[in-house]
């Protein structure tokens, strides 16, 4: 069905009609000129936004749009978690352009729904438009966190211990993997140019499921957040790795004016990651440090919690703050020491 | 200067070094993963977002950069205030193709920050990128109103007096006169093209000033918002007049049920808005009904308040609430009657 056919508030009576809302906060959803929420007084508000460009952020000739939908709702809340809060509500603003029917937005609904489902979030609302080319997602999160409770960059302090949480370099072995199929498929499309029909060879993505989902179905780490609070560990600086674990090191580091020292061996690496790396030939912990869309948490403990961190599953120490003079280091297996620098991904590039 | 020479963190940083914060609601701005937000206990919280895109709702051919920023913030504070809020903090998202440079972000930002220092709103974060194709702008505003006092678009009773701000069309007509005259430069470019240089003559705008102002920098109507609660007035429903008051009306009546019956007499329009419809021989209350961009706020209150509404400066009386069967009536100057129908922009066509 053409989107036309419904017009703007049709479609966005369409996409929302079936939502249900979940969270005491929200008093208001979709429908008026703005979503009214209630937050309690013991409790900050968090807020965060995200804009996905077509062409730039995704490339739909491999991101189904259900999984577009479910990724989109996380990385916002990952920006939450990454305060040590909670994702309550999100609004929901898209682009369109006339290639996209309302079964597309079905589509790309159903994942943002499965996401906002699994996290205890509401779609609140949202602002929907045409488009002249492709598809814009601009999604706002809104959150809370116990008041004054809320974890910045700044905090680090010398001593204390660095952690990171899952694996890293996942994400971006996949997004390497889907980008070599779609080489090999437009290779085969002109090769078979003028021909009737094509019959491409399907990819042959088998061993290498994981990889595909941390690129296009992505988690926040919500677990590692409560497990903190119920341990008591209170970060004195966090945030999530959007843009590469060394991207992210800089940001803490300049922000809490401190170093940093960590160790190669230590990085958390998943097998599959690194066997991918190989056949690529790759550095693996380049993947790892520079590589983006891992969604874990990167945060600082003060290293009085060093054994209670111990006890949390899936977070590994990889180093600890130094002072600001010290730099800021890698330490190779091997010993040898390189400056650690931001290559991350650069999205005005 | 290039964008690329600062990169995304380096502009974000170039652009909102010099803002300050105004709202005691605002613990933290920009430069985490969240912006962190306090609002008391006996408040509620108003969250809206827009979406602009180039192409769609605007044309930078004739709307400078420092007039869109201005516009884009004011959009979303209009939201807020048709809820009876005030809006307090914005995220600002930017999606830039390569033509754009950092000084063409300079003006943009002026802008939003001389819209953000006359309403008293705070700039807290947001999201800059790369665009393949034009300018994205995507801004949510948060905002705060006494804690169970929103102003839906569902509590309209019949009897109600309709009320609308300021006057209609004027933003319409605006930009007729813009798409005119970009239409005369384009047929003196392409009757003057291969000659050396062009000396287009400058269009002369002389005595439509109002008309420019509407549509390039309109404004939000806090004064009114603000004289009702002096006066005790609380509408029963309120929203503002972005796609035309047809539109809205529509809105209003679905929403509560109810019909409604407007007279022409009482439409309010401004003298340039009726010359100038004239001129482009177009019927004036066709405009005022379907025009659309007005950003005044069409409100019900109870009858009981006719006379403390009589007292407000620049509100008119233009009908009242009636029974659902009643239908959704125009009274014409002759006393015929005729069904309003929302014709209103559609921005997914």
């Amino acid at each position: 069905m053409k989107i036309e056919e419904l017009g703007e508030f049709g479609l966005i009576r369409h996409l929302t009609q079936t939502v249900e809302l979940k969270n005491d906060s929200t008093v208001k959803g979709v429908s008026d000129d703005c979503a009214v929420l209630h937050f309690a007084e013991d409790k900050d508000t968090l807020v965060t936004t995200d804009l996905l460009l077509e062409g730039v952020h995704f490339d739909l000739t491999y991101v189904p749009l259900k999984h577009l939908g479910y990724k989109s709702a996380i990385v916002n809340f990952s920006d939450v978690y990454a305060m040590g809060g909670m994702p309550r509500q999100i609004t929901v603003s898209l682009g369109l352009s006339q290639r996209f029917s309302v079964e597309d937005m079905d589509e790309f609904y159903d994942g943002l729904r499965l996401a906002c489902d699994k996290y205890g979030v509401d779609i609140v609302g949202g602002d929907t438009s045409s488009s002249m080319t492709g598809l814009t997602v601009s999604i706002t999160c809104i959150g809370e966190v116990e008041r004054g409770r809320a974890v910045y960059r700044n905090g680090a302090r010398p001593t204390d211990i660095l952690c990171v949480s899952g694996n890293l370099g996942a994400a971006y072995m996949g997004l390497q993997l889907l980008e070599r199929e779609k080489d090999v498929y437009y290779r085969q499309l002109q090769e078979h140019k003028g021909q009737e029909t094509l019959e491409a060879a399907q990819p042959d993505f088998a061993g290498k499921e994981y990889l595909l989902e941390r690129q296009l179905k992505p988690e926040a780490r919500r677990d590692v957040v409560m497990r903190l609070r119920e341990l008591g560990i209170q970060p004195t600086a966090m945030m999530d790795i959007s843009d590469g674990l060394s991207s992210e090191l800089m940001h803490i580091c300049e922000q809490s004016h401190c170093g940093c020292r960590i160790y190669e061996e230590h990085i958390p690496l998943d097998y599959e990651t690194a066997s991918q790396a190989e056949e690529f030939n790759m550095n693996v912990i380049t993947c790892a440090l520079n590589g983006g869309e891992d969604y874990e948490l990167l945060f600082a403990i003060p290293l009085a919690d060093k054994d209670r961190i111990a006890q949390v599953e899936d977070v590994r120490m990889i180093g600890y703050v130094t002072k600001p003079e010290d730099g800021r280091v890698l330490v190779t297996r091997d010993g040898s020491q390189f400056d650690l620098k931001a290559q991350g991904w650069n999205p005005l590039k």
